[in-house]
């Protein structure tokens, strides 16, 4: 019998239509780093998403796409405001101080940062004297959906682009799970509104389907020159490109890339349901695929040993926060079953 | 009728074994970051290889492999010594100078660096008076094959290791192309010693039959601290590390890795016995995949409407170095039909 | 009449002994880098102070002292811990994260950090599953006297070196102003404590009589390869090191880098105890050349035209936090006088 | 009998109308890092001589200069063209690379680059069809007088700045020695040719006549934003500003730093003169305050025990390229008596 996994939504491999495609075209001899058809249609299938006079690039994976595109965005005198629990923030083992950039942290409310504190944190440092000896804010970083799986509303969305925008700092909004936000039962923000309050954004692609990819996506007046340049030096250029183009423009076609995603929310209400149901309780709510569970260590224990999920943080000494994560790949029976093992 | 394609060893996609893996095993449940039992065949089949107390780690892409590997060797005081015409020296948009350290150029030769070139320059800067106000040399770079498509021998292979051990210098090989080399009718360079001069070398996948990757290879003693945290740093980690593991795992298994690097090598010499028969001549002698001939410019302008091959650099006013490559997936019928349209 | 002036500790030149002494000596002709018989007279004298296996080292000022020496004693995937209020934390424009590491803050306590605090830091970050995927820890910062001229005590001191040889961290002591800090009324440190509880610190002489120039001393087993290449490297090696030799050779003759902080400390005191006869409050008790005050902003607007001051934090919307600091050139009268003017 | 020494000309200590003016001014209270009014009546004087929209700032050293000032000018994905013996390229410890960029090297023709070669690099750069995988050229850096005492003509600058300005590069000018190349017999630059064809230049204090110093001139329009906050980011902001502005306050009164410049090339002029009628020959022209004089191998050891040169290059297996160096505190008399040691 297979075990129950909800550790993460990177587990399986890759919406079967992808390798059905990656298979199709896997003899065309194609130009290398991006230069090729694929990459150009699944370019264009997202530029009409957007709404908007947008630049496409594709790089492999998160952490990756956070480095090159806050490095190519920062002077050497700035660095990128974002929440104390923002992945650049914590996981990424030093990847935005690595390219010499400080991150510059404010307090996080599950997960997002309030567009007061965010205004007051610019002001500050703006009236501060000694200004000049400190880390200038240089650009904006959220992510949508969090860590914590909440969500921006539009109203905040537009709120945190209207300081940014008094202050000169592109937002860029870190959307690794992006699918799972849009098709949220509980939100109001679309790809477009993104696109239109963003000077930058990414599409993510590992955790939605792809074996990896993330879709990067700038405002044209926002693109850094000759990106591909410093996507090299990043060591970020696939030299098959195709391999990140076909992907995209598979997930980019008859909606693959909200279908998917949307499979993995309702997976996720499923999931909440049940778990509500039987009596546990969240550390907060979510309303997309990762749902946060408080357990006593005990129950912890046990349940451990049925079914796969993933450690949070501790929320006292008897209890701690495990996350739960569906996917497109979610199978309804697997959550059903957990309602028997539970 | 489809154009005769011979421009680099990264057109087509990736050995159809591979792609059935994949497909195979998509939907198993994994861990990420390369903790799945897919990673840990692929390395210890190649730690078997290597005859050797080795680390096996798996990255992307070969600009990525070089930066990752040079500045996790590196004190920040030191450069690496590469060939004028190495890969990092030139082609890759100053990746390791991005991560503070200078590449030191000696002349190349074919694309080889000079024992005794290399000895010379390392004793010269030891023995000048002002090398505290100096780049200190840290390690050796080295390709094989080179970017000219030639081969080390043994001997000299031998002879730089011995002056790398001398000043305590790691070796650092680059295979972005080693099947092509190991597989080679004139070489007697083997696996096993390769890994038994080198501190660290890699496996090209991305060129010898993957999508994308490489497999890095440290003898044990060489290995950095935490060398898992620094690729992450450099955004290297991929969260689907099966992606890697399952592709180096058919590679080396049954010998595809060696079989189609051998087919690539009997396409290449096929076309070096057609292009030499119609009495075209060649920049200078390979025995790998890639090809460098000399045409009047004219005679390139007219060849290039009927068949892909990549421009090298200007002999002359009146005359142009090409490159054909040829790959795990150049077809016969094509390097034939070759024949016909010279 | 000449305006009372307590911004900061650098207003003034050098102490009149060093002029003297650099006057004298101007027409001597001596090796440069620092290779003359006054640096090496200046770290004999320093060394021997420090009962200690010791190399001393100059450079010019101390944002260029911290970065240089973290930078050269961490690796690359690590990061430096210091308070949250630690000048390389705030007030350096992101040194540390230019040479490509983050400042790992921990709460400050009246700009200290507390021993069972950064304990818990470190224990939690091993203690993460996810700890590969952050910075490690690689050294601790802390400075005494701390940015809040508060001092550590030497069981403090002697918690945080246990600490840091238990995970095998070097303990950093930014001693900016480390005079002052040894000369104070209220500590049971001294300068040997102080050598044998850090693997390196520095004696600030910027702010303690100096026109510029910080006396780095590492343990010799901590002491970095090459460190005067890197020194070079980072652009902070003087041509004419006799700048700095003279100067620190002339503070360590005759006590002179201690009677002259002793008397900024006894000028501190006569300041503390007039703005406290006064009626003045004090935001936190400073032991140190700086004193922190609690002025209405009323009263701020009014004594600044009297006499200068720095501002250093608001209170609330009614109070502000002000520092006044002596120094070694602050006149008796002038402390005075001050009385007369509140 | 004091040793006769022309190793260098930073062996002696600051002319002595800077002491003084440190010494009378020592006691005056003035703001910190720069805003003081000897800072800016220094660069006020500098302005006049530049009869140009320029920003003056001081920083303290040359490698520090190069560096801070070649950081804040290039982007991310480019490089400084320089002659392979620049300052920058060899002999500053990779303080350029330290900051992430590649030194571009082209030969160097008696330390001087030629403006047909400049341009061909730079067009042939732009017509590789890979170029996007190269660094970019950002800027062009020059030194004058260059390492080797050579000058460039009012013809070759010109030539040079508007290869610069077709490519729209910045053209720095590195003028560690720049009086003793205003001052030369055989030159037709001047300051103000020099602030008209460059967008930066420095003015050499350290080896002329200060203790410590360079004045950095920006073309307003080129003037790098918050170039403050950058220079405290490189630990290169001096807490006591004092100490520069009063030093180039100085050198800029009375045309102290042009007399003292004219005073070294006379010293030079004799030195050279006593060379030649001994039968000396030079390794290459100059007319600046360095001379380079071939040596046989004996000669050379003979000649260190009576007087103090430099070592600068093996000319063959039995002769040596030695340089001696005039400066601000070279007395005649001393030159005088290098005729009876000859």
């Amino acid at each position: 019998m297979h075990r129950l996994s909800f550790e993460c939504d990177y587990t399986t491999g890759a919406h079967p239509e992808i390798l059905k495609k990656l298979t199709e075209t896997n003899s065309e001899s194609l130009s290398g780093y991006g230069a090729d058809h694929y990459c150009e249609s699944a370019k264009e299938k997202i530029r009409a998403l957007c709404n908007n006079d947008v630049d496409v690039f594709f790089l492999v994976g998160g952490t990756q796409t956070n480095s090159v595109v806050i490095s190519s965005l920062l002077n050497s005198y700035e660095g990128v405001i974002a929440a104390d629990t923002g992945h650049v923030s914590v996981h990424e083992a030093g990847a935005i101080e690595y390219t010499g950039h400080k991150v510059l942290t404010i307090p996080h409310h599950d997960g997002k940062i309030m567009p007061t504190e965010l205004s007051d944190y610019i002001s500050n440092f703006y009236n501060d004297e000694n200004h000049e000896h400190m880390v200038f804010p240089g650009m904006v970083y959220i992510s949508h959906p969090t860590e914590n799986g909440t969500l921006y509303t539009k109203d905040e969305l537009k709120e945190i682009s209207c300081i940014c925008k008094k202050y000169n700092l592109p937002l860029f909004l870190d959307g690794a799970r992006l699918g799972y936000g849009l098709m949220s039962k509980n939100t109001d923000v679309s790809l477009a509104d993104i696109s239109h309050f963003c000077d930058v954004f990414y599409i993510g692609g590992t955790k939605v389907g792809a074996l990896c990819g993330e879709a990067v996506v700038f405002k044209k007046s926002a693109t850094p020159k000759h990106f591909m340049t410093t996507v090299k030096q990043h060591g970020a250029l696939l030299a098959k490109g195709r391999l990140l183009g076909i992907q995209f423009d598979t997930l980019f076609t008859d909606n693959l890339y909200f279908s998917i995603s949307l499979h993995a929310i309702e997976m996720a209400e499923l999931l909440r349901t049940i778990l509500s149901e039987k009596g546990y309780s969240f550390a907060w709510e979510s309303f997309t695929n990762q749902q946060f569970v408080i357990l006593e260590n005990e129950q912890l224990e046990k349940l451990k040993e049925k079914v796969g999920f993933s450690f949070w943080e501790k929320a006292d000494d008897n209890h701690t926060v495990v996350r739960f994560a569906t996917s497109w790949s979610t199978r309804k029976e697997d959550v059903e079953k957990l309602r028997e093992l539970l």
